[in-house]
């Protein structure tokens, strides 16, 4: 580790001869291995761009010129190049280094990133903001062909090419999403990749147009007789039809290679777009073998890889329940956009493949397309993280509710996820799905009332419907003390956990688990609380509330959401006639970002374990 | 008029022969022009699209098969071909036909329509559910060449590629979204309809490959052998390197050559795009000449195709007020995604076109564009309706607000919109943005105090800010009574329009005006209200309304937003410890969608004229 070791940033990089690089490779596989073995991450990603990544960071000042990865999972090579190494032991962890590009961790940063297909907008508006304020910097964007699946990938691609701003483009390509590629860009990008007839061509008009090192590589460029020539022998690629200049494609994994193509592409005054192949998992065995399990990843073997294995989940639970569902019923199917795996509909996909819709990175899309199949006759469930619906906004409103359509949205890491942080917590799916009329909310608390009611949702209801459930599986209290049965979603809207005289404790979800222990706190102080959890939060179900809540005494919502994107203000004003004289409070996560770590560390620092719930009842039975 | 009298639908239509097809068209065209000048509406997208929609209502029987309109503005001749001509008379008025495709109002219309880019997507899920169910009928959409720039289309076209369901997408160009079409797309559509040498060299294959009829227009379909020869030769478009089927380019104007093309597309058992070429405006000499203006349009002079001028509006103003901001500060630029005329930046291009950014239909991009410029150090103000902003929701959260970027939304056509109805309306922004951390919500109420808020907005904020304004332009009240002076924003967040000991009335933006009328209707019965318009909505200037309210008396929010959209339960939350024996109550537009009218009875059908909001406090005051 010798090289890596002394490797503070592109000044250290440049210094590098061509044998120090391939050296600092394998030490950085060799890191990555070590550390993400210890505090879980993702790795196939970033096994597959180490080479990629210190080209990039030795062809570019990344504290001056601007790298805007997409997506940013695959950001350790550059964080650990960057003056990072000793934050590994950190990563992930609650105070500790993100596993996301974070500009506030370090200027070489140059965008916080997390959804995908942002990068190339993000990248242009830095391009165009350089060249209108007369800077000199470079931008570069990474996207991978999962993220180009994305429409807005193609929206910015589509405005690059209009722009003719300077900037490069690169395409890492390992066929992957985090699951399998799909649709017809991923299977353009397949013919590029492997048409040896077409890359032998390449080759003979490339030694017969041009001999110089320059000409090589700008070949394929848009200087009009070569273009116009190349246009008679060559199909264009979609990116040239798109009027960007095409280099590729190149093998990804020779780093000596790339630093050359690089420091030629930075001199092209157009925007350019480089075709570059990984493997995702390179170099370390068991992820080559298996790139999604390797994708995000717990704590691991480094000599086995293999991992603790994570057990029953919402995740699969609710693959098992659609199993159930569309047995029984032909007009169930399944849409993802390209998480088969994490939303836990791979045996299903399996089961029923004609059945099982993956859109690939297009959130968009895979609302809207289930409202046309709802439209027509078909139940269609639509699995996203909570997250990633945040981009299906305006389908949902548009394209699902206007039409009243029965479609179900399975809103899969609802609620904080932890290690991911700031960018993936789903905690704002309330905030945005209350206001779609006709649109129902069930919360379920449990795996076994997620099967009951998603059975309900797609059986008994009519209209848009979301069910929401977190990351992992059952927690303590409802695993242990909740059994629905069948009735559950028909029992109303409400169940009652525990009785007391002297407060009112309201929440959903898995936010149970901590409320009861608030208010098993609470009752060590002498403080009886009647607990009750919301199966529905939309509609409210304010009549049973009022029967059930403690009289005239306060009562507090408990919610694990953004500040505005719970119920609190919507209940108070459901009861602030009926019950006037009651005082009305809540906890939630409050306006604001959230960080990365884990569960609990995040619920103590936002106030959302039991001990801080008892705490801020107590404060509220005090005023 | 006596063939286009006789057809009620499909069954009509096939009747007719190819010199009654042309007679049919041009009596089409006599009757929009005659029907569209009264009422006003969307003219020289319907004039262009005739032959299209007569071809499309003649091969399809749309009350069966399935025919998604992208946008549906263009759906006027579909509409009249589908026994709806004597509904033309009500066209776009309250309680009358709507200007959109809308199921409710008729078996043909498949789907609703009004945002851009999401037939493809719909028609796909139809067309799976079809194949799923074992139906029979056939599935078509139609998209303009400016929705193919949204990357929802590009979402939609890659899974098509990917399903291999028989259907067809029409890709109608017309070189125009509803200004110039932009973007990298465009110029490779520009050069399919334009290269002579490359239509000869295709006309010359198809001769020399097949000559059967079938064969010349399926010749660059799939079949591998030949597909591979063409490769070879000719370069693929867009779509086929997507993996498509393309058709095309050819004459969306001829009617009779159309219908034969649809007929064999329609028996293809595969996706099929079909490349139309088709003239905004067609046949109409003043919409030919200035399809922009004839977009949409209010009522005119056939004769001439003069209109009423329209005067001065909030968006003319908000371009003005761009103009200054643009001559003092040189970081400050603009964004429209397709829209520079309807947002009023013409003059701001014109002048500054170097600081002009036309993304086309694709607002997600818009805004992290714009985050990406921000970061960078220029201050970016992104112009878009409200209604489209929708689309922008997980953008403006991830790429704006995460890094607490300066990027100013000028959110237009906020509010009800009128004519244009349920998909268009601007009533949810202040429920998908107030929860964005950090993020300001101007609201002026007439154009002076836009053009403060926006020099604010600009120059003294940080952070991400939104103004919102309505269409039109000033109303009576705000515009003759508040003259706010450039200390506006600075003056704190609220305006106290008129005391009165009874109640207090809270709204904000043009709202002002109807609650203005409520207060001297009570007046008249005795009962004095005070009004308090707030100039943000976030922050809710909570401290100034407790002093400025009328002590203990019951406060009634007023607000043009849908339900759960507003600020009511928000501000209901925060008075109810500080006030909690304040009755607060509010009227709003109500969790449902919002049909289309002119203004005034929209206001007065939703309970939001001066009269119904009158009533609504006085059922408050006496309860």
């Amino acid at each position: 580790m010798e090289l890596l070791e002394n490797i503070q940033g592109h000044e250290d990089l440049i210094r590098l001869n061509k044998e120090e690089r391939l050296r600092l490779c394998q030490q950085i596989r060799q890191f990555l291995v070590d550390r993400v073995s210890r505090t879980g991450g993702h790795l196939a990603s970033n096994l597959g761009t180490v080479e990629l990544s210190v080209a990039l960071e030795t062809v570019y000042d990344t504290k001056n010129d601007r790298l805007v990865l997409d997506v940013g999972h695959q950001s350790y090579v550059h964080k650990m190049l960057t003056g990072r190494q000793a934050d590994f032991c950190s990563l992930r962890q609650f105070g500790g280094m993100a596993g996301f590009p974070k500009p506030g961790e370090s200027i070489t940063d140059a965008f916080v990133a997390g959804h995908a297909s942002s990068s190339v907008s993000i990248a242009l508006g830095m391009a165009r903001a350089r060249t209108l304020l007369g800077a000199s910097y470079h931008v570069v964007a990474v996207i991978g062909d999962g993220a180009v699946t994305g429409g807005m990938a193609y929206e910015g691609l589509n405005d690059v090419a209009e722009s003719r701003e300077p900037m490069v483009i690169i395409l890492n390509d390992n066929e992957m999403s985090i699951d399998q590629n799909v649709g017809g860009v991923a299977k353009h990008l397949s013919r590029l990749r492997t048409k040896e007839s077409y890359l032998g061509m390449k080759a003979h008009y490339r030694s017969t147009m041009s001999k110089s090192a320059v000409g090589r590589v700008i070949y394929r460029g848009t200087r009009s007789v070569k273009d116009r020539i190349k246009r008679m022998i060559l199909p264009a690629t979609i990116f040239e039809n798109m009027g960007l200049t095409y280099l590729g494609p190149v093998d990804g994994n020779d780093v000596n290679a790339l630093v050359s193509l690089l420091h030629l592409a930075k001199e092209m005054k157009r925007p350019v777009l480089i075709h570059v192949l990984t493997k995702k998992g390179k170099g370390y065995e068991p992820a080559e073998q298996d790139p999604s399990a390797f994708h995000g990843i717990g704590k691991f073997d480094p000599a086995t890889g293999k991992t603790v294995s994570g057990g029953r989940s919402f995740s699969s639970s609710f693959g098992d329940t659609m199993l159930e569902l569309a047995a029984s019923d032909k007009r169930v199917c399944a849409i993802t956009a390209a998480m088969p795996g994490g939303t836990g509909l791979l045996s299903f996909k399996q089961r029923y493949p004609e059945r099982t819709f993956d859109v690939g990175i297009a959130e968009e899309h895979a609302v809207s397309m289930a409202g046309g199949l709802a439209k027509q006759g078909m139940i269609p469930v639509v699995a996203l993280y909570s997250t990633f619906l945040q981009r299906s906004y305006d389908q949902i409103l548009q394209d699902v509710a206007m039409l009243g359509l029965h479609v179900v949205l399975a809103i899969d890491r609802a609620g904080m996820v932890g290690e991911d942080g700031e960018t993936h917590h789903g905690i704002y799916d309330i905030g945005f799905l209350r206001h779609a009329p006709g649109m129902k909310i069930l919360c379920p608390a449990s795996m076994a009332e997620q099967r009951d009611m998603l059975r309900w949702a797609v059986k008994d209801c009519d209209g848009p419907v979301a069910i929401r459930y977190p990351r992992g599986g059952d927690r303590g209290y409802s695993a242990s003390m909740w059994a629905p049965g069948p009735d559950v979603a028909k029992a109303g809207g409400l169940a009652c956990h525990r009785t007391g005289e002297d407060v009112t404790l309201v929440t959903y979800g898995t936010m149970l688990e901590n409320t009861m222990q608030a208010a098993q706190l609470l009752s060590r102080q002498g403080i009886e609380a009647t607990v009750l959890r919301l199966l529905t939060v939309e509609p409210l179900p304010v009549e049973q509330i009022l029967s059930s809540m403690a009289k005239d005494k306060p009562v507090v919502i408990v919610e694990e959401a953004a500040g505005r994107c719970g119920i609190r203000e919507a209940l108070a004003w459901e009861l602030r006639h009926r019950r006037p004289r009651i005082l009305v409070d809540g906890v939630d996560l409050g306006c604001r970002f959230i960080t990365h770590g884990d569960m609990q560390s995040l619920y103590h620092h936002y106030g959302l374990d039991g001990q801080s719930i008892a705490a801020f009842v107590q404060e509220v039975l005090q005023a």
